[in-house]
Protein backbone atom coordinates (compact mmCIF):
# COMPACT_ATOMS: atom_id res chain seq x y z
CA UNK A 1 0.00 0.00 0.00
CA UNK A 2 1.96 3.51 -1.54
CA UNK A 3 1.42 6.47 1.42
CA UNK A 4 1.92 9.77 0.91
CA UNK A 5 5.43 9.87 1.80
CA UNK A 6 6.83 6.83 -0.14
CA UNK A 7 5.29 8.30 -3.49
CA UNK A 8 7.01 11.23 -2.55
CA UNK A 9 10.31 9.73 -2.42
CA UNK A 10 8.99 8.04 -5.82
CA UNK A 11 8.52 11.25 -7.01
CA UNK A 12 11.96 12.10 -6.32
CA UNK A 13 12.95 9.33 -8.65
CA UNK A 14 14.44 7.18 -5.16
CA UNK A 15 13.75 4.17 -3.73
CA UNK A 16 13.37 2.04 -0.87
CA UNK A 17 15.28 -1.34 -0.93
CA UNK A 18 14.79 -4.25 0.10
CA UNK A 19 15.53 -5.88 3.19
CA UNK A 20 19.16 -6.03 4.36
CA UNK A 21 20.61 -8.77 2.56
CA UNK A 22 23.50 -10.16 4.72
CA UNK A 23 26.79 -11.78 3.87
CA UNK A 24 26.60 -15.68 4.58
CA UNK A 25 27.22 -16.57 8.35
CA UNK A 26 26.47 -13.02 9.71
CA UNK A 27 23.52 -13.03 12.28
CA UNK A 28 21.93 -10.15 13.77
CA UNK A 29 19.53 -11.10 16.41
CA UNK A 30 17.55 -7.60 16.76
CA UNK A 31 15.22 -6.22 14.74
CA UNK A 32 15.74 -2.72 12.64
CA UNK A 33 12.81 -0.96 14.14
CA UNK A 34 11.50 -1.94 17.74
CA UNK A 35 8.05 -0.14 18.87
CA UNK A 36 7.53 0.66 22.00
CA UNK A 37 4.10 2.40 22.84
CA UNK A 38 4.43 5.76 21.02
CA UNK A 39 8.44 5.54 20.01
CA UNK A 40 9.89 3.79 17.58
CA UNK A 41 13.42 2.88 17.97
CA UNK A 42 15.68 3.06 14.62
CA UNK A 43 18.66 0.39 14.52
CA UNK A 44 21.75 1.15 13.06
CA UNK A 45 21.01 1.28 9.23
CA UNK A 46 23.77 1.55 6.28
CA UNK A 47 23.54 2.26 2.49
CA UNK A 48 21.73 -0.40 0.43
CA UNK A 49 21.10 -1.28 -2.77
CA UNK A 50 17.69 -1.64 -4.28
CA UNK A 51 18.36 -5.54 -3.83
CA UNK A 52 18.75 -4.95 0.13
CA UNK A 53 22.94 -5.84 -0.41
CA UNK A 54 25.22 -3.22 1.41
CA UNK A 55 25.75 -0.34 -1.44
CA UNK A 56 29.45 0.82 -1.92
CA UNK A 57 31.91 2.80 -2.05
CA UNK A 58 33.20 1.20 1.22
CA UNK A 59 35.85 2.10 3.21
CA UNK A 60 37.21 5.48 5.19
CA UNK A 61 35.41 9.21 4.12
CA UNK A 62 39.32 11.55 2.64
CA UNK A 63 40.72 8.31 1.49
CA UNK A 64 38.46 5.12 -0.10
CA UNK A 65 35.51 7.30 -0.04
CA UNK A 66 35.13 10.73 -1.17
CA UNK A 67 32.89 13.37 1.08
CA UNK A 68 30.47 13.96 -2.07
CA UNK A 69 30.16 9.92 -2.44
CA UNK A 70 29.76 9.71 1.84
CA UNK A 71 27.18 12.30 1.62
CA UNK A 72 25.26 10.23 -0.71
CA UNK A 73 26.04 7.35 1.22
CA UNK A 74 23.96 8.87 4.34
CA UNK A 75 21.26 9.51 1.95
CA UNK A 76 20.83 6.30 1.10
CA UNK A 77 21.32 5.30 4.54
CA UNK A 78 18.17 7.16 4.75
CA UNK A 79 16.12 5.21 2.64
CA UNK A 80 16.94 1.68 4.37
CA UNK A 81 16.15 3.77 7.32
CA UNK A 82 13.03 4.76 5.46
CA UNK A 83 12.10 1.33 3.79
CA UNK A 84 12.47 -0.30 7.44
CA UNK A 85 9.99 2.34 9.10
CA UNK A 86 7.66 1.19 6.27
CA UNK A 87 8.10 -2.46 6.73
CA UNK A 88 7.25 -2.17 10.43
CA UNK A 89 4.91 0.31 10.54
CA UNK A 90 2.69 -0.38 7.50
CA UNK A 91 2.85 3.12 6.54
CA UNK A 92 5.12 6.17 6.81
CA UNK A 93 2.44 8.31 7.41
CA UNK A 94 2.14 7.08 11.34
CA UNK A 95 5.26 8.64 11.60
CA UNK A 96 4.12 11.84 13.59
CA UNK A 97 7.56 13.33 14.84
CA UNK A 98 11.37 12.71 14.22
CA UNK A 99 13.30 12.93 17.38
CA UNK A 100 17.10 12.33 16.43
CA UNK A 101 19.63 11.00 14.97
CA UNK A 102 22.98 9.83 15.35
CA UNK A 103 25.54 9.95 12.72
CA UNK A 104 28.78 7.57 12.82
CA UNK A 105 31.24 8.74 9.65
CA UNK A 106 34.31 6.04 9.28
CA UNK A 107 37.13 9.07 8.76
CA UNK A 108 40.22 9.00 7.23
CA UNK A 109 42.95 10.98 9.11
CA UNK A 110 42.56 14.56 8.47
CA UNK A 111 38.83 14.37 7.38
CA UNK A 112 37.16 16.25 10.21
CA UNK A 113 33.59 16.94 8.36
CA UNK A 114 31.41 14.30 9.72
CA UNK A 115 28.54 16.86 9.65
CA UNK A 116 28.74 17.54 6.15
CA UNK A 117 28.35 13.81 5.57
CA UNK A 118 25.59 13.97 7.55
CA UNK A 119 23.32 16.31 6.00
CA UNK A 120 22.96 13.92 3.44
CA UNK A 121 20.55 12.53 5.74
CA UNK A 122 18.62 15.23 7.17
CA UNK A 123 18.23 17.09 3.82
CA UNK A 124 16.51 13.74 2.72
CA UNK A 125 14.61 13.68 5.98
CA UNK A 126 13.49 17.22 5.47
CA UNK A 127 12.12 17.03 2.00
CA UNK A 128 10.46 14.14 2.29
CA UNK A 129 8.74 15.46 5.37
CA UNK A 130 8.98 19.12 6.16
CA UNK A 131 10.23 20.98 8.78
CA UNK A 132 7.13 20.50 11.28
CA UNK A 133 7.47 16.64 11.23
CA UNK A 134 11.09 16.15 9.98
CA UNK A 135 13.29 18.19 12.35
CA UNK A 136 15.72 16.34 14.46
CA UNK A 137 18.05 16.44 17.14
CA UNK A 138 21.23 15.44 15.48
CA UNK A 139 25.11 14.42 16.67
CA UNK A 140 27.61 13.30 14.13
CA UNK A 141 31.24 11.26 15.11
CA UNK A 142 33.95 10.29 13.03
CA UNK A 143 34.63 6.39 14.12
CA UNK A 144 37.40 4.55 13.71
CA UNK A 145 35.47 1.04 12.91
CA UNK A 146 31.94 0.69 11.23
CA UNK A 147 29.91 -2.64 10.60
CA UNK A 148 31.24 -4.30 7.55
CA UNK A 149 33.17 -1.37 6.13
CA UNK A 150 30.44 0.82 5.16
CA UNK A 151 31.37 4.91 5.29
CA UNK A 152 28.68 5.77 7.26
CA UNK A 153 25.95 3.97 9.92
CA UNK A 154 22.54 6.39 11.59
CA UNK A 155 20.52 5.06 13.97
CA UNK A 156 17.74 7.78 15.59
CA UNK A 157 13.95 7.21 17.14
CA UNK A 158 10.81 8.48 15.67
CA UNK A 159 7.26 9.27 17.43
CA UNK A 160 4.23 7.19 15.99
CA UNK A 161 0.67 7.15 16.33
CA UNK A 162 -1.42 3.99 16.64
CA UNK B 1 14.55 -11.04 46.79
CA UNK B 2 14.77 -13.38 43.69
CA UNK B 3 12.92 -12.37 40.90
CA UNK B 4 11.73 -14.83 37.89
CA UNK B 5 14.77 -13.68 35.53
CA UNK B 6 17.28 -13.68 38.23
CA UNK B 7 16.46 -17.39 38.95
CA UNK B 8 16.79 -17.78 35.06
CA UNK B 9 20.25 -16.23 34.74
CA UNK B 10 20.94 -18.37 37.86
CA UNK B 11 20.09 -21.05 36.02
CA UNK B 12 21.77 -20.56 33.68
CA UNK B 13 25.35 -20.62 35.57
CA UNK B 14 25.83 -16.42 35.47
CA UNK B 15 25.83 -14.45 37.96
CA UNK B 16 24.83 -11.04 38.62
CA UNK B 17 27.90 -8.97 39.64
CA UNK B 18 28.65 -6.44 42.65
CA UNK B 19 28.31 -2.56 42.29
CA UNK B 20 31.68 -1.45 40.01
CA UNK B 21 34.72 -1.25 42.18
CA UNK B 22 36.60 1.38 40.72
CA UNK B 23 40.23 2.61 40.85
CA UNK B 24 41.38 4.85 43.63
CA UNK B 25 40.45 8.23 42.64
CA UNK B 26 38.33 7.62 39.77
CA UNK B 27 35.09 9.33 40.32
CA UNK B 28 32.06 8.88 38.28
CA UNK B 29 29.37 11.59 39.44
CA UNK B 30 26.36 9.47 37.68
CA UNK B 31 23.89 6.56 38.44
CA UNK B 32 24.21 3.59 36.21
CA UNK B 33 20.63 3.35 35.97
CA UNK B 34 18.84 6.91 35.87
CA UNK B 35 14.62 5.99 36.17
CA UNK B 36 12.11 9.25 34.69
CA UNK B 37 8.82 8.06 34.79
CA UNK B 38 8.65 4.56 32.88
CA UNK B 39 11.99 4.84 31.53
CA UNK B 40 14.65 3.30 32.91
CA UNK B 41 18.17 4.80 31.28
CA UNK B 42 21.00 2.88 31.06
CA UNK B 43 24.67 4.65 31.68
CA UNK B 44 27.75 3.16 29.92
CA UNK B 45 28.59 -0.26 31.38
CA UNK B 46 31.49 -2.59 30.83
CA UNK B 47 32.79 -5.93 32.37
CA UNK B 48 32.51 -6.77 35.27
CA UNK B 49 33.81 -9.94 37.65
CA UNK B 50 31.57 -11.02 40.63
CA UNK B 51 33.11 -8.82 43.16
CA UNK B 52 32.21 -5.92 41.32
CA UNK B 53 36.00 -4.90 39.44
CA UNK B 54 36.53 -4.47 35.98
CA UNK B 55 36.50 -7.84 33.93
CA UNK B 56 39.60 -8.88 31.63
CA UNK B 57 40.82 -9.37 29.02
CA UNK B 58 41.59 -5.32 28.20
CA UNK B 59 42.82 -3.69 25.26
CA UNK B 60 41.54 -4.13 21.32
CA UNK B 61 39.90 -6.48 20.16
CA UNK B 62 41.55 -8.16 16.84
CA UNK B 63 45.06 -7.51 19.19
CA UNK B 64 44.82 -7.96 22.61
CA UNK B 65 41.59 -9.57 22.53
CA UNK B 66 40.11 -12.09 20.54
CA UNK B 67 36.96 -11.82 18.84
CA UNK B 68 35.36 -14.55 21.00
CA UNK B 69 36.40 -13.29 24.07
CA UNK B 70 35.22 -9.79 23.21
CA UNK B 71 31.37 -11.58 22.40
CA UNK B 72 31.85 -13.19 26.48
CA UNK B 73 32.99 -9.59 27.46
CA UNK B 74 29.68 -8.33 26.12
CA UNK B 75 27.93 -11.08 27.62
CA UNK B 76 29.66 -9.96 30.79
CA UNK B 77 28.83 -5.82 30.20
CA UNK B 78 25.23 -7.21 29.71
CA UNK B 79 24.94 -8.93 33.59
CA UNK B 80 26.83 -5.91 34.93
CA UNK B 81 23.53 -3.95 33.30
CA UNK B 82 21.15 -6.52 35.00
CA UNK B 83 23.08 -6.39 37.99
CA UNK B 84 22.59 -2.43 38.12
CA UNK B 85 19.13 -2.58 36.78
CA UNK B 86 18.09 -5.06 39.45
CA UNK B 87 19.67 -3.02 42.23
CA UNK B 88 18.08 0.03 40.68
CA UNK B 89 14.34 -1.38 40.17
CA UNK B 90 14.22 -4.04 43.03
CA UNK B 91 12.62 -6.60 40.52
CA UNK B 92 13.55 -7.36 36.84
CA UNK B 93 9.74 -8.38 36.32
CA UNK B 94 9.71 -4.11 36.26
CA UNK B 95 11.33 -4.70 33.24
CA UNK B 96 7.83 -4.64 30.56
CA UNK B 97 10.24 -4.10 27.41
CA UNK B 98 13.97 -3.26 26.18
CA UNK B 99 13.96 -0.32 23.95
CA UNK B 100 17.44 0.11 22.20
CA UNK B 101 21.31 -0.55 23.08
CA UNK B 102 24.25 0.77 21.81
CA UNK B 103 27.70 -1.20 22.03
CA UNK B 104 30.49 0.57 21.21
CA UNK B 105 33.71 -2.10 20.65
CA UNK B 106 37.10 -1.38 20.45
CA UNK B 107 38.85 -2.25 17.47
CA UNK B 108 42.05 -3.04 16.05
CA UNK B 109 43.16 -1.82 12.73
CA UNK B 110 41.60 -4.78 10.41
CA UNK B 111 38.70 -5.85 12.86
CA UNK B 112 35.50 -4.65 10.92
CA UNK B 113 32.87 -6.74 13.07
CA UNK B 114 31.78 -4.84 15.74
CA UNK B 115 28.44 -6.60 15.78
CA UNK B 116 29.64 -9.75 16.17
CA UNK B 117 30.82 -9.01 18.92
CA UNK B 118 27.80 -6.62 20.42
CA UNK B 119 25.41 -10.58 19.82
CA UNK B 120 27.24 -11.79 23.37
CA UNK B 121 24.91 -8.97 24.99
CA UNK B 122 22.04 -9.27 22.84
CA UNK B 123 21.44 -13.03 22.88
CA UNK B 124 22.03 -12.88 26.49
CA UNK B 125 19.06 -10.29 26.43
CA UNK B 126 16.95 -12.52 24.23
CA UNK B 127 17.39 -15.40 26.25
CA UNK B 128 16.54 -14.12 29.52
CA UNK B 129 13.76 -12.41 28.68
CA UNK B 130 12.07 -13.69 25.46
CA UNK B 131 11.46 -11.81 22.40
CA UNK B 132 8.94 -9.68 23.38
CA UNK B 133 10.04 -8.06 26.36
CA UNK B 134 13.85 -8.61 24.64
CA UNK B 135 13.70 -7.48 22.07
CA UNK B 136 16.00 -4.15 21.13
CA UNK B 137 16.92 -1.82 18.76
CA UNK B 138 20.92 -2.24 18.15
CA UNK B 139 23.62 -0.24 16.74
CA UNK B 140 27.34 -1.24 17.30
CA UNK B 141 30.55 1.04 16.71
CA UNK B 142 34.09 0.46 16.75
CA UNK B 143 35.90 3.25 19.07
CA UNK B 144 39.38 4.33 19.65
CA UNK B 145 39.41 4.76 23.03
CA UNK B 146 36.88 3.35 25.41
CA UNK B 147 37.16 3.94 29.22
CA UNK B 148 40.08 2.22 31.47
CA UNK B 149 40.66 -0.07 28.73
CA UNK B 150 37.22 -2.43 28.39
CA UNK B 151 37.34 -3.72 24.59
CA UNK B 152 33.34 -3.41 24.85
CA UNK B 153 31.03 -0.58 26.74
CA UNK B 154 27.39 -0.40 26.40
CA UNK B 155 24.49 1.51 27.37
CA UNK B 156 20.74 1.44 26.38
CA UNK B 157 17.45 2.17 27.81
CA UNK B 158 13.92 -0.01 29.19
CA UNK B 159 10.37 0.33 29.61
CA UNK B 160 9.42 -0.20 33.28
CA UNK B 161 6.13 -0.23 35.29
CA UNK B 162 5.77 1.61 38.37
CA UNK C 1 13.84 36.61 31.21
CA UNK C 2 15.94 35.53 33.55
CA UNK C 3 15.20 32.24 35.38
CA UNK C 4 16.13 30.81 38.45
CA UNK C 5 19.23 28.33 36.82
CA UNK C 6 20.35 30.85 35.10
CA UNK C 7 20.66 33.43 37.86
CA UNK C 8 22.85 30.30 39.94
CA UNK C 9 25.18 29.93 36.33
CA UNK C 10 25.84 33.52 36.71
CA UNK C 11 25.65 33.56 40.22
CA UNK C 12 28.85 30.98 39.13
CA UNK C 13 30.80 33.47 37.42
CA UNK C 14 29.59 31.61 34.23
CA UNK C 15 28.11 32.50 31.23
CA UNK C 16 25.08 30.69 28.69
CA UNK C 17 26.98 31.85 25.28
CA UNK C 18 24.99 33.05 21.98
CA UNK C 19 24.01 31.08 19.49
CA UNK C 20 26.64 28.85 17.28
CA UNK C 21 28.56 30.85 14.69
CA UNK C 22 30.08 28.74 12.19
CA UNK C 23 32.52 28.79 9.39
CA UNK C 24 31.48 30.39 6.37
CA UNK C 25 29.54 27.81 4.05
CA UNK C 26 28.74 25.16 7.39
CA UNK C 27 25.38 24.68 6.85
CA UNK C 28 23.77 22.26 10.03
CA UNK C 29 19.86 21.75 8.82
CA UNK C 30 18.71 20.67 12.42
CA UNK C 31 17.93 22.52 15.18
CA UNK C 32 20.04 22.33 18.84
CA UNK C 33 17.32 21.23 20.51
CA UNK C 34 14.23 19.17 19.63
CA UNK C 35 11.10 19.65 21.43
CA UNK C 36 8.71 16.50 21.19
CA UNK C 37 5.90 16.11 24.04
CA UNK C 38 7.19 16.34 27.20
CA UNK C 39 11.23 15.34 26.11
CA UNK C 40 13.31 17.76 24.70
CA UNK C 41 16.36 16.18 22.60
CA UNK C 42 19.60 18.09 22.72
CA UNK C 43 21.90 17.92 19.28
CA UNK C 44 25.83 17.45 19.79
CA UNK C 45 27.42 20.50 20.95
CA UNK C 46 30.99 21.67 21.60
CA UNK C 47 32.40 24.32 23.93
CA UNK C 48 31.86 27.89 22.51
CA UNK C 49 33.18 31.46 23.67
CA UNK C 50 30.75 34.27 24.62
CA UNK C 51 29.99 35.47 21.23
CA UNK C 52 29.05 31.74 19.77
CA UNK C 53 32.41 30.93 18.08
CA UNK C 54 33.29 27.55 19.16
CA UNK C 55 36.31 27.50 22.17
CA UNK C 56 39.35 25.78 21.76
CA UNK C 57 41.77 24.74 22.14
CA UNK C 58 40.73 22.33 19.26
CA UNK C 59 42.88 18.44 18.83
CA UNK C 60 43.15 15.85 20.68
CA UNK C 61 43.09 14.89 24.46
CA UNK C 62 46.33 14.04 25.62
CA UNK C 63 47.92 15.91 22.74
CA UNK C 64 47.09 19.21 21.88
CA UNK C 65 44.68 19.28 24.76
CA UNK C 66 45.59 18.65 28.19
CA UNK C 67 43.09 16.43 30.22
CA UNK C 68 42.27 19.47 32.10
CA UNK C 69 42.18 21.35 29.59
CA UNK C 70 39.32 19.49 27.72
CA UNK C 71 37.90 19.19 31.28
CA UNK C 72 36.85 22.62 30.98
CA UNK C 73 35.57 22.15 27.51
CA UNK C 74 33.37 19.88 28.84
CA UNK C 75 32.13 22.48 31.05
CA UNK C 76 32.43 24.96 28.11
CA UNK C 77 30.43 22.33 26.24
CA UNK C 78 27.53 21.77 29.03
CA UNK C 79 26.97 25.95 28.72
CA UNK C 80 26.01 25.39 25.38
CA UNK C 81 23.65 22.83 25.62
CA UNK C 82 22.46 25.02 28.82
CA UNK C 83 22.56 28.04 26.16
CA UNK C 84 20.42 26.37 23.78
CA UNK C 85 17.51 25.24 26.06
CA UNK C 86 17.22 28.50 27.79
CA UNK C 87 16.71 29.54 23.39
CA UNK C 88 14.19 26.73 22.84
CA UNK C 89 12.11 26.64 25.68
CA UNK C 90 12.48 30.23 27.35
CA UNK C 91 13.25 28.98 30.86
CA UNK C 92 15.27 26.27 32.08
CA UNK C 93 12.94 25.88 35.01
CA UNK C 94 10.45 24.03 32.62
CA UNK C 95 13.04 21.35 32.99
CA UNK C 96 11.87 18.69 35.49
CA UNK C 97 15.11 16.00 34.84
CA UNK C 98 17.79 15.41 33.17
CA UNK C 99 17.72 12.01 31.28
CA UNK C 100 20.80 11.26 30.14
CA UNK C 101 24.28 12.38 28.61
CA UNK C 102 26.58 11.26 25.55
CA UNK C 103 30.11 12.53 25.55
CA UNK C 104 32.43 12.09 23.08
CA UNK C 105 35.79 12.76 23.46
CA UNK C 106 38.81 12.79 20.98
CA UNK C 107 41.26 11.16 22.26
CA UNK C 108 44.95 10.74 21.69
CA UNK C 109 46.48 7.02 21.88
CA UNK C 110 47.55 6.59 25.08
CA UNK C 111 44.34 8.55 26.21
CA UNK C 112 42.13 6.17 28.11
CA UNK C 113 39.90 8.66 30.48
CA UNK C 114 37.17 9.89 28.76
CA UNK C 115 35.20 9.83 31.98
CA UNK C 116 37.61 12.26 33.56
CA UNK C 117 37.05 14.50 30.57
CA UNK C 118 33.12 14.30 30.90
CA UNK C 119 32.71 14.90 34.34
CA UNK C 120 33.92 18.70 33.41
CA UNK C 121 29.72 18.71 32.52
CA UNK C 122 28.52 16.36 34.69
CA UNK C 123 29.81 18.62 37.40
CA UNK C 124 27.92 21.64 35.89
CA UNK C 125 25.02 20.10 35.36
CA UNK C 126 24.92 18.65 39.09
CA UNK C 127 25.71 21.92 40.59
CA UNK C 128 22.89 23.77 38.78
CA UNK C 129 20.53 21.54 38.89
CA UNK C 130 21.03 19.56 42.21
CA UNK C 131 20.73 15.70 42.41
CA UNK C 132 16.91 15.37 41.96
CA UNK C 133 16.47 17.25 38.42
CA UNK C 134 20.34 17.14 37.57
CA UNK C 135 21.02 13.20 37.83
CA UNK C 136 22.04 11.79 34.60
CA UNK C 137 22.52 8.45 32.71
CA UNK C 138 25.97 9.20 31.16
CA UNK C 139 28.45 7.11 28.60
CA UNK C 140 31.36 8.00 27.39
CA UNK C 141 33.37 7.03 24.59
CA UNK C 142 36.97 8.00 22.88
CA UNK C 143 36.28 8.88 19.50
CA UNK C 144 39.35 9.26 16.43
CA UNK C 145 37.27 12.88 15.18
CA UNK C 146 34.66 15.10 16.44
CA UNK C 147 33.46 18.13 14.09
CA UNK C 148 35.56 21.11 13.44
CA UNK C 149 38.47 19.54 15.65
CA UNK C 150 36.76 20.40 18.84
CA UNK C 151 37.99 17.59 21.50
CA UNK C 152 34.66 17.23 23.12
CA UNK C 153 30.81 16.81 21.65
CA UNK C 154 27.64 16.39 23.84
CA UNK C 155 24.30 15.14 23.11
CA UNK C 156 21.65 14.43 25.71
CA UNK C 157 18.18 14.79 26.41
CA UNK C 158 16.01 16.28 29.35
CA UNK C 159 12.35 15.72 30.26
CA UNK C 160 10.25 19.28 29.95
CA UNK C 161 7.13 20.59 31.49
CA UNK C 162 4.56 22.17 28.77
Amino acid sequence: MMDRYQQKIENMGLFLPDPLVLHQGVVLPFPFVNVRGDRARISGHGPQNPDGSLAGPFGSVGKEVSPEEACTSAKLTGLSILASLKRELGSLERIIGWSHAFCMVKCAPGFENPPMVANGFSDLILEVFGNDIGRHARSAIGAEVLPFGIPVEIEGEVLISN
